[in-house]
């Protein structure tokens, strides 16, 4: 796999000297209910790079009256946006492009008044695709940048239409798009700006009408994760960051936010701690749609995924990325693109999983899927050499913390930052602790195994690993090495009596005999 | 060049598949008289990668008795070093190893008996060098690391020896390796661990009869920048930079941090700001040395070297890496490492100089080599795309921040993060104060220029470059367009006024015509 992405890397055409300009760069266009949005990207060691956003609030939906006429104003807010996206397109190769139209223009009858003009400033193509396509593309985004090998559902909550859809890997199974949104729903139901009872429970009433209409199928079709796309829940995650939760979205946590929204009283009063300003208008409507899907589909838990519609868009330009495991394409890209030498990070990660398979028995590694985050955090453990070696673990952190992972909840990116952070020298129990997302003792745990393994494959040489037995006793290790070995490896000798102190530092019992 | 870099990156070891382990790995060993070190690099992108470093403070120089015989106990501490060297030593190729011993075991008569067992112990042979050789070898370690294009004077402050080189370019014009070191004169004239005058008094004097017997001859060559690779220096810097100086050692403040010393009154009593633990027990004798070169050789100000002795060596065995211009050197290589679009920020780097060239007459932009200073920004403003675009500013200025830059000297490497940093977005005015090293005035008037640069250039192709008129007065700033321009490129419009605003949150006046 790595040899694949390898390849992809050196025949980059970032990379070669004589191309016509720009033949690398990508752009997707989504003329969205509530915003619209362009994005740029080129591909760099396997996986998507972005260059460049521009994103406006153009809230199209709201100039949708009810006999679905489009205003006049509306349409004028989305041409001279239009008119920005067009002075950067024109440098890109028309192949390259893709510009879709989704719910107020599906929905709008005189959507053709809108394109002409749109398509004469873009002199690209737009098209408008339906619900059904929507949903398509929305899963496809979500497959590629989320992990899962069983049946997800998936939640994109947009201005005027949210996407319900079942799928296993790439495949979509169930598509379905309702006709309600968090642009239209503002209009409908908080036109007041009242956060009262009654706006809440009038929209969320109107939502579960909706989604009643597909709920017995896709129960019976069942799901073992659920994911959310859409501005709604990537709020609803930073709330419960910024209030000290893990990431885990629920019914309960869903409500109990209600109940702070209506404390405020009016719309503009709202304050939530860890709510943006610029979430803020459209949040309420947004949450009424979401507690209606989680109590008629009965949702019991929600992360936020990585990409949706314009993702899917993307992708579906660049088959060279299709891929099954995402999580595996994005660690091997990172190793290509950070220059990792890869045969020592696989190195590790086999001793790694070595050590954790003969604690397992003890130690329950599998919450947030901690056998396969130790084996990412072994791949990745050098990821911060390129910058410099003394403090290469925290540069490593740094990179994973501040990089986009598709394939990785947030929790496990943190999981994942921690390791790396502490993969050697000083323990950094504050990084631990600092993190509510993740278990604390799991964290703890990987993270000594992780140290062990880097030290005993120090010289990155494969025929040169001990063969080592460790064994738990509660939280005390006690890792054996073979007969008169440590007499003959000074070197490891020093490290692991370290370490010893590294960890008693801690709070970590480890003998070594 | 850029292109030369390419080829190395693409051809580089550590990216093939099939290849015997370790052939790209190199290993530099100094058995110095204060420390032993063993050094472990690989080439990356055109420049080397530290991949692992081991050190331990033989105070070899500390068992030379003044029979020049060196003790039993010494030489077993440096032995025991050995073995632990050696355990990494035998993965490594043997023609990818130097092992230098330097002024201790230039002096031990002795010597042989410690070199037939470290030579069994590391399977490898040592070579003691004469002080000539160190004095060439440093300045080359100095070469390759610093950058220069005038005569150098070089001093770096060993434990037994002190080497003094002129030179130009990668060549030495005089080389000289004193006998005094910085263990030889804690052992000689801070023995009682006072920290008196008069110890000080006895120190300086004895350094200044050996500086006086090269000083006419150095004097009389002469040079225009004096730069210092030792512990001492090194020490030095982190204590003006900890107090708020600029990096520049200067005799007053040589002699400053002496009164600072002699306050403390005792050597387990010295705490100055800045000087860390693990340099204390060497520093007065150092700095007795290095106040007795400043005063005969009458150096005006010296900066800190990035490399010395274990670099000269390590440099000779990779003569691919040759460059006369180290700092474009680091330069290219970041743009490689980091798959910087190469075309793109030399066309902002070329708008940064037309722009800059513009306002020199009335903006002095040479002061910290301001000019080269810009180029290089604009040559890296885009280092952090790798990691996420929403914050690459702020990711490429930590990579900045905490990469080794052969050919910029702290100063400068503080200059190009805080461009970096403000190339984009909101301008933090505290990152441009809070280095000290740096003029703020100067730091101010580049980041305006660069962030212009990245404006006018956004649409990454050349042949739309706008041809602008820049003028200052004062320090609000006139920026004209050609006519009409703005009207045809309403993004870049937006983007321009949006700039207005943000220096103006800055306080700076811009105005757009």
């Amino acid at each position: 796999m790595a040899q694949e992405l390898l390849a992809t890397v050196l025949v980059n055409p970032a990379l070669t000297a004589d191309q016509s300009p720009h033949q690398d760069i990508y752009a997707v266009i989504d003329l969205g209910s509530n915003s619209f949005h362009m994005l740029m990207v080129k591909v760099v060691g396997g996986s998507v790079q972005v260059i460049g956003r521009v994103k406006r609030k153009v809230r199209l939906a709201a100039g949708l009256n009810e006999n679905l006429v489009l205003s006049r104003k509306a349409m004028k807010r989305g041409w001279e946006c239009l008119a920005l996206f067009a002075e950067r397109l024109q440098d890109i190769p028309p192949q390259n492009i893709r510009i879709v139209g989704t719910a107020t223009l599906r929905l709008a009858k005189n959507v053709k008044t809108f394109l002409k003009e749109a398509e004469a400033i873009l002199g690209q193509k737009v098209t408008v695709i339906s619900g059904e396509d929507e949903a398509r593309i929305i899963y496809l985004g979500v497959a590629h940048t989320s992990n899962s090998d069983t049946n997800r559902l998936v939640i994109d909550i947009g201005g005027a239409s949210t996407e319900v859809v079942i799928g296993a890997g790439f495949n979509p199974l169930l598509l379905s798009s309702l006709n309600m949104g968090c642009v239209t729903y503002l209009e409908r139901y908080f036109a007041d700006d009242e956060l009262s009872e009654d706006n809440f429970s009038r929209a969320i009433a109107a939502a579960e009408q909706e989604v009643l209409t597909i709920a017995s199928q896709y129960q019976h079709t069942g799901w073992q994760m659920a994911v959310g796309a859409s501005g709604t829940v990537q709020a609803m995650q930073e709330i419960l960051v910024a209030q000290g939760k893990d990431e885990v979205i629920t019914l309960s946590r869903l409500e109990d936010i209600m109940q702070q929204a209506l404390a405020c009283g009016r719309m503009e009063q709202l304050t939530i701690t860890g709510l943006a300003q610029e979430r803020k208008q459209v949040f309420p409507s947004g949450l009424a749609i979401l507690i209606a899907l989680f109590r008629c589909l009965n949702i019991t838990g929600m992360t936020l995924s990585g990409g949706a519609l314009r993702e899917g868009v993307l992708y579906s330009m660049l088959p060279q990325l299709q891929h099954t495991d995402v999580r595996s394409r994005t660690v091997n890209s990172l190793m290509v693109r950070y220059f990792i030498d890869q045969r020592h990070a696989e190195r590790v990660a086999e001793m790694a999983a070595e050590l954790a398979n003969q604690l397992q028995s003890r130690w329950d590694l599998n919450k947030f899927e901690g056998h396969s985050m130790l084996k990412c955090s072994a791949l990745l453990h050098e990821l911060g050499l390129l910058i410099e070696y003394k403090n290469h673990h925290h540069h490593g952190a740094y990179i994973i913390n501040h990089s986009d992972l598709p394939g990785f909840t947030r929790a496990q990116q943190q999981l994942v930052m921690a390791l790396v952070h502490n993969h050697r020298a000083d323990i950094s129990r504050e990084i631990i602790a600092r993190q509510t997302m993740t278990s604390v003792l799991l964290t703890v745990r990987l993270t000594r195994i992780l140290r062990l393994a880097v030290i005993l494959s120090m010289r990155r040489r494969h025929e040169v690993l001990p063969q080592v037995t460790i064994s738990s006793k509660g939280e005390q290790l006690v890792l054996t090495m073979p007969a008169g070995w440590l007499e003959q490896h000074p070197l490891m000798r020093a490290e692991l009596e370290q370490e010893v102190q590294y960890q008693q530092q801690a709070g970590w019992e480890l003998l070594i005999k």
